[in-house]
């Protein structure tokens, strides 16, 4: 357009003519648009979308014999079967290391994890060998290890000792835990088998920083009893119950034997840790640390007999495979309520920790790990576990990474490390009977400091504040009030503020940019300038409803009104603002409210003499405008673009050509 | 630069340099944007423009002297003052008939809402006086009809009537409507002084049809109680429980005398109303009818003693002027906490009633009244109308629509009209002794089908879905449930609308408006044709979030794919697709979450050998980029069009020149 200057004025008219022809065309094509698709389609779309799998692999096979698809369907269920027709020597002989570590680590964490869910040992070491097993033939993450975690074995024990005290009915106890895992893997299998995997998403990446950070915070102060080698704690985890707890047995005679081993071995082994940092090589050194803390202090307090003077030592140790638990599952009574919604609860934790962690590791290889079949994996995982006196499996966070570290090519090293810890079940669990209970504490207390990520949180920080908001929120709920009460906080904080940032949305004044047909925000590009005589507005949210369709209006009304008030004492004629486009193409949908509000907008111009122009509506927009007749009583003055609309609505003058 | 071809070969290099440092230099503005203002900043803002008055009238004023002040502060509280002084002879003529109309309609309606609201007679008459005199000094909306409404009296009774039986302690439920009326007083004028009118707004324009419909109904259904003369009715107001109350008194012996005389009464109205609606000239037939039934029915009653054949009657109303009932009012006992909440609701209730029937008045002639002053004088009418015996006023649909056909002026009509009721108080209470209350039964029923506006709801139909899901489900919970519970169906529709609006975006996919350099939906603008080798999305939402971010990156990847797969067919090393572009025109803020999805996506495009650009990202989305240096990540693949997206990362072919 610029350079029609050049051309020979006789021309000028045949031009203009020409591109009155365009504007006209072009603004046929916003109102002639055909309808969009109905609420029932598009709600059926979505359910197809939702239910189908990508691709509609079943769909396309039925035309191939039945045998291929039952095998077809298999290799579905089950990737193993895929993959192991391409596993060779050299990659076992890697899944075999990192198995043989990572059971290393397993061993003593598992143990810990037990005492943290209030169960007896041997339940974190069956834990970690049917659900591993399970996972490695139906899950797709390779690198996932796979067993007791901290954060659900705390979540486990605080919720469900308000239905019974560990302590005083430890049967009837566990029989609530193996039914809560019953739950929550029925509801990850229905998750993944209804693609309601989106449900995960609710809980924010923000919202899942900061209940990790309380939840780390939560369990350190739990290991307190173990380390002190008190014997009367709260049931409570909030920060103030447990202090006061500490606090209270200061008074009674305390033994600091179990103080003094426990520290010295949290030091030992956070000193492993940090050459295993410092010297990538060294990695293995931090992933047996925990098993050579667990020999060595229970070497000392055989010989040295310390369990005489006051060191809380383990005990007994049921060893053996694990024992069928399908007749402790318990489907009635007044609890079964109750329990489905912690299971629900530790279903969405658990799948959280284990999509984050699986996700993170996948995309530093480069795959992409199916979540849904993921879901149905760890569903089936935990169902299977519930039979099997396994207390609710995941994908852990420290044990992922050595996992990883050790250079693990597939999920045979879950298997590896299932078999290990089926060996040290038969064999080992004797020689367990001296372990100190203070080294439990200082292996799960070293484990807590991979569960803070300082560093996202100051991201948070600097670039979403309401972000941030929802990550403290989660963080002071956890740790001042309880674990349900902070996962709570998360879930509200972040869907009020996607409800505040939907009713308050600003609008924004456009100005041109130089040299070009772009309008745009004149705060965000300075060099834009504003046309005199004509507003153009731009309605920052997707979605013009009664929630936000009447501040909108008075926003424009007043700044209309503000803007002539302003131009008042200027050469006042020429200069009032004449017309007012609305450019809409940020607006996704509008509602009858919406609509009514651009009614009264429209009268309120009409009645102080200005023109309302609409620019580039979206689909359902101008749908919806065509419908409610609002474009008839504008006087059709739709435009694909905002220059459009200015040329036209001062097309008398042929302001801008 | 569709023209570039006419000019000679020679200049062709020249020209595309000059476009790329354009190029360049634009991309630059969009990396280069300044800051956008902080929350803190944005919050400061939205405070200072809810809580100060628009224009800053006070601030503007400080250095006048201080009786202007003063007078300006008085001016700004009571508009009576502004206009007053051009009010004329001509102008009260015109108010002082329509005044007279409205009394006529007043008086009995008044009477006949306040045996819904389960008062005595008298009460509706005192709010028809003090409320419409303190509103015509304070109300900027000049043809609101204030007084009791049909709506407001039904809430009152069906949610106090679960605190105290009206039949068995009349005073003190009395006790309880004055102190739920102050507090319903103290919450508008607060909404109004706070600026909160947004509140308001929460009831969504489709979810009042449906209510104000559902009201109707059920104020219909309680009418059978007068019009069959019942003596035992039940206190629920769904239809289920009105039903059997009405079957349940058909065993025993009724007297048909009510029927008769209250449905030829109704059919005399409802005939004078079809009248009036045909012919402008005889609204005030319309106006008047009720009083006329009111004399003739009464007149028929005392002649003929029909009251000793079991017709019911009013019986005695207090005379007198509205007495002072400060000491009435109850700010203890455990009641207080649940009369403010019924206070709340009753205030959003009735300012939704009078805002939405005083701005579609203003609309017709060409004004706006204030919505957070109109809070504020509602707010004083209530709380000064508590203290004097009356109950919760507002602004009545039915008689607003009389005052302004009579031809009011201005609200002095409602100072005729409160003074011809203190008149009718003062000397005629005592004639309606004989009243049949099956005449106040039909008055009522008379009014409701003003309520029911079936066009609007088949306008709603066929505009939005899921509005009208509000509104049946609004209009479903008010007739099954109760009240309350179709107030709250309808938020929480409205409200989950919102919410899976913006957890479920669309992803558009988009292509180029031939002959321009735009790219729009391809199924909006069937005429926009695809870019080979390039990919363009937009997401439909103004919120890239926890909630959707996933759904939007596996949609993206899944399409990328599929596209892939598609082209592998035709010739694949030209045509696969080698540049994503996303516009993000529509994004008006972006969390962590979001952030995170698009490194994925960038992550799993790269591993396929694509590259991501951005296309004119708005303000804050572009900040957060930058500071979460995903910018950097993408190789500062960020431009202000698609076109420029496209033509940079092209660009070694220069394949749109």
């Amino acid at each position: 357009m610029a350079s029609s200057a050049a051309i020979g004025s006789s021309n000028v008219q045949e031009l203009l003519d020409l591109k009155q022809n365009n504007l006209n065309e072009r603004a046929r094509w916003v109102l002639d648009a055909p309808e969009p698709p109905g609420l029932w389609h598009e709600l059926l779309d979505c359910a197809k979308e939702t239910i189908l799998p990508p691709g509609n692999k079943f769909l396309s096979l039925r035309n191939e014999p039945g045998t291929k698809q039952v095998a077809s369907l298999f290799q579905e269920i089950f990737p193993i079967l895929v993959w192991c027709r391409n596993y060779k020597a050299t990659k076992f002989k890697n899944d075999l290391l990192a198995g043989l570590t990572l059971a290393s680590l397993c061993i003593p964490q598992s143990i810990g994890y037990a005492t943290l869910a209030k169960l007896d040992p041997q339940y974190g070491l069956y834990t970690s060998v049917v659900p591993p097993l399970i996972y490695a033939i139906m899950g797709t993450s390779r690198e996932l290890a796979i067993g007791p975690v901290a954060v659900v074995s705390l979540l486990l024990s605080s919720m469900l000792q308000k239905l019974e005290d560990p302590m005083v009915n430890p049967i009837s106890y566990r029989n609530l835990v193996l039914t809560t895992t019953f739950f929550a893997g029925v509801f990850q299998a229905a998750f993944g088998l209804f693609r309601l995997g989106f449900l995960v998403d609710f809980l924010s990446h923000a919202s899942i920083v900061g209940f990790m950070a309380g939840a780390a915070i939560v369990i350190g102060l739990q290991q307190l009893k173990g380390l002190l080698g008190i014997t009367h704690f709260t049931n409570k985890t909030d920060i103030v119950s447990v202090l006061k707890a500490v606090l209270k047995s200061a008074h009674h005679p305390w033994n600091p034997h179990n103080f003094i081993l426990g520290c010295s071995f949290l030091s030992f082994i956070l000193i492993t840790r940090f050459l295993g940092r410092r010297n990538k090589k060294l990695f293995w050194l931090r992933a047996i640390a925990p098993l050579i803390s667990v020999i060595l202090s229970t070497l000392i307090v055989f010989l040295t007999r310390a369990d005489k003077h006051g060191v809380k030592i383990v005990k007994h140790i049921n060893g053996g495979l694990n024992p069928i638990s399908v007749h402790e599952l318990q489907f009635h009574g007044q609890n079964v309520g109750e329990l489905a919604r912690i299971g629900l609860i530790l279903a969405v934790v658990a799948l959280t920790e284990a999509i984050a962690v699986g996700r993170s590791i996948a995309s530093i290889k480069g795959y992409h790990p199916d979540g849904n079949k993921e879901m149905v994996a760890m569903g089936f995982m935990n169902i299977v576990g519930s039979f099997t006196s396994c207390y609710v499996a995941t994908g852990s966070f420290s044990r992922s990474a050595v996992n990883f570290s050790a250079g693990c090519e597939s999920t045979v090293s879950n298997i590896v490390m299932a078999i290990t810890v089926v060996i040290s079940l038969e064999l080992f669990t004797r020689l367990l009977y001296y372990t100190p209970i203070a080294i439990l504490a200082s292996i799960i207390l070293s484990a807590l400091p991979g569960l803070i990520d300082l560093h996202e949180v100051r991201n948070i920080w600097k670039i979403d504040k309401l972000d941030f908001l929802a990550c403290i929120g989660a963080f002071f709920g956890v740790v001042f009030a309880s674990v349900e009460i902070g996962l709570l906080a998360a879930v509200t904080i972040s869907f009020a503020k996607i409800i505040i940032l939907s009713i308050r949305p600003g609008v924004e004044s456009l100005g041109r940019l130089p040299g070009t047909d772009l309008f745009c925000h004149v705060n965000q590009y300075p060099v834009a300038v504003k046309t005199p005589g004509i507003l153009i507005f731009r309605i920052k949210s997707a979605l013009l409803c009664f929630a936000n369709a009447n501040f909108v209006r008075e926003r424009i009304m007043r700044w209309v009104v503000e803007e002539n008030n302003h131009e008042e004492s200027e050469e006042k004629a020429q200069r009032t603002t004449r017309v007012v486009v609305l450019d809409m193409s940020s607006l996704m949908n509008i509602d009858t409210s919406g609509i009514a509000s651009l009614e009264e907008l429209h009268k309120f111009l009409d009645s102080n003499r200005m023109q309302l122009a609409i620019a580039s509506p979206r689909w359902k927009v101008i749908d919806k405008l065509r419908l409610a007749k609002f474009v008839d009583k504008i006087g059709g003055k739709v435009f694909l673009t905002v220059v459009e609309a200015m040329d036209a609505c001062l097309s008398p003058k042929m302001a801008t050509i």
